[in-house]
């Protein structure tokens, strides 16, 4: 088995060395090979997903990526960018089902913006398309403008385009998460505007006859983000395309007041995956020694469940990180009156101690 | 000065009616017609928007709207169906710039889903772009796929696009906004992944130069979502495409907790404007008299204000509605422990009284 490790930029390097200590200690038999991603790549060799990066990923089992991006490259041409690698990875690996678990840890209900009774016990999993969509869709660019409201001005344009067997891919993916928890799967589309969406709808309509099990309902995405910030509880597995998703899934993932836990997964139909934490790679603080890996820490739980069949040792890390937040262990991002306030090395090392 | 009436399906007819004797209270020189929308009109003539109804609408100074849309009419042709008529309206009189408060009222400071010290004092302004973006983008429709992971597969498709004189006019009706309110304005993009707001992204910037007095700054969509859930006071004027718009201002107005209280407008370069509250058609609670008219009484203040050159009678219904709220009175949709609960008729006619 082996692990690509992808650290990239700002706190990425710290996080994910932590979760690489955890790993080691688990005295599995997997290889790891590390190399630059998106800032860092583009410093070094001048483009944030090189041919080598690429190919390691490719030839790996499991991605274990920490974040990409900083301020400072935001004047470089989009695709010298560093999220480019990140794109560029979901495309070339064909990673079209993303992951995101919106949980609210007991020991952290607090932290949430939202009133307590609305989000202790919440455990939602947003299922989001990540190869299609508008994200890749084409033609796409700027030109002039031949019709609408100003026709002869300048325009920039960009292609929404969802087609059945991508649609019919994710909604299996979503009806057999759902059999494994909830059994109920909310799609999110926007039908009443897009061609796109009222395709959606129709195909997971029809995937869902082959789950009697589930219950399916659909929801409009300006409804879905209301719902998620009156009554989180009420959804089991959510479904949605790559934009809504992107939107809804850091909006869940904030109103659990601990984004700094939790970790993803994207996946591609040989159950190769990238593992990454949902946030982001926090430049302000990085080399600080004060980022919370414990979102890197579970992805790299959910990699050794997804795509290396370790589901114990899985299940004994997520028991460890279960432990230390009720050892009452805190990064700042967690902290609160009566916890212990301690840095990103000692946090994996107490995760260590714990396994 | 002509006003149309469209009360639409749902709870629309009954919490028009109490606008409508707000606004007759106030013995203002205007006319008034009415015309059915929406599932009603679709009943009487076969179309949501017929010809009548548009052309009153055009003709008219403003529309005051209630709410179209029923479950019922979910099987009917896409054109056939209820929200094609705002779809519709909004094209055909050009009402590109639509204002979406979201305010949290101290008396109801309680009914928000987040901590009160998040939304205590809340005040923020949604603009979103209304006539362009995916809405109405051209080419649309389903073919079959030529490239892509699926060529020869059926797919769906929909055109996302923006002109840089249609991103110049939003652009500036935000920083006039801003100059009367905090004078700041956040632009809403995701440019680090669409070329169309990478356009809009650049145009805002341009524009923003010419307002020196108002503070500019970026955030990609997802950001967005998140600091609206984390810290939403942060923001004091937002504006972002039609898309994007529909998502974040709804998730806004839900999480000030009182959706039922929030009024919207939308503008066109004459000024001629609809006015509609935030919260849709609730075909659950039509015909019960317990919807709540006080989205639909502000919206007929800002129509006052934005189209109909009143400011100080917009003022005075805003100061009614406020004395109703202090006086305790409340629709079940707000109503908590220790105020009175009143059905719909009653608001109104507390808000006549309090005039
Ligand atoms: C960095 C960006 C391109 C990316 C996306 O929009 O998918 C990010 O927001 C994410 O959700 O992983
Ligand atoms: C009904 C629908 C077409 C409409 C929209 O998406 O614009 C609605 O959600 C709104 O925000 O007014």
């Amino acid at each position: 088995m082996k692990i690509a490790i992808l650290p990239g930029d700002g706190i990425g390097p710290e996080i994910v060395a932590e979760a690489v200590k955890v790993l080691k200690v688990l005295d599995l038999n997997f290889e790891t090979e590390t190399a630059l991603v998106g800032g860092a790549a583009f410093e070094a060799y001048g483009h944030p997903l090189p041919e080598a990066t690429l190919q390691l990923a490719k030839d790996a089992d499991a991605v274990l990526f920490g974040a990409v991006g900083d301020w400072k490259y935001d004047t470089l041409d989009r695709p010298l960018r560093p999220e480019q690698a990140i794109l560029g990875l979901r495309k070339n690996l064909g990673l079209f089902a993303n992951f995101r678990p919106a949980i609210c840890y007991p020991q952290l209900v607090d932290a949430s913006s939202l009133k307590r009774e609305l989000v202790s016990g919440l455990d939602i999993l947003i299922i989001r398309e990540l190869t299609g969509d508008i994200y890749f869709g084409q033609p796409r660019g700027r030109r002039i403008a031949t019709d609408g409201h100003f026709p002869g001005a300048e325009e920039a344009f960009d292609t929404m385009r969802y087609s059945r067997p991508e649609i019919e891919r994710i909604a299996h993916v979503a009806f057999q998460a759902a059999r494994k928890r909830g059994k109920r799967v909310t799609s999110v589309d926007k039908a009443n505007v897009l061609e796109t969406f009222q395709l959606w709808k129709d195909v997971v309509t029809e995937i869902g006859l082959q789950y009697p099990d589930v219950a399916l309902d659909h929801m409009y995405v300006d409804n879905a983000a209301m719902q998620l910030v009156r009554a989180p509880k009420k959804f089991d597995v959510v479904v949605t395309g790559n934009m809504f998703g992107d939107i809804l899934s850091d909006a869940a993932a904030m109103l659990t007041g601990s984004i700094g836990m939790l970790p993803s997964a994207s996946l591609n139909d040989k159950n190769q995956g990238l593992y990454e934490p949902s946030h982001g790679s926090a430049p302000d603080i990085a080399g600080k020694g004060v980022a919370n890996p414990l979102a890197t820490i579970l992805s790299a739980a959910m990699m050794l469940r997804f795509s290396l069949n370790q589901p114990e040792a899985a299940a004994r890390i997520e028991q460890a990180v279960d432990k230390v937040l009720s050892q009452g262990l805190r990064t700042p991002d967690i902290y609160s009156d009566g916890t212990t306030r301690i840095g990103t090395v000692e946090m994996g090392d107490a995760v260590v101690k714990a396994l």
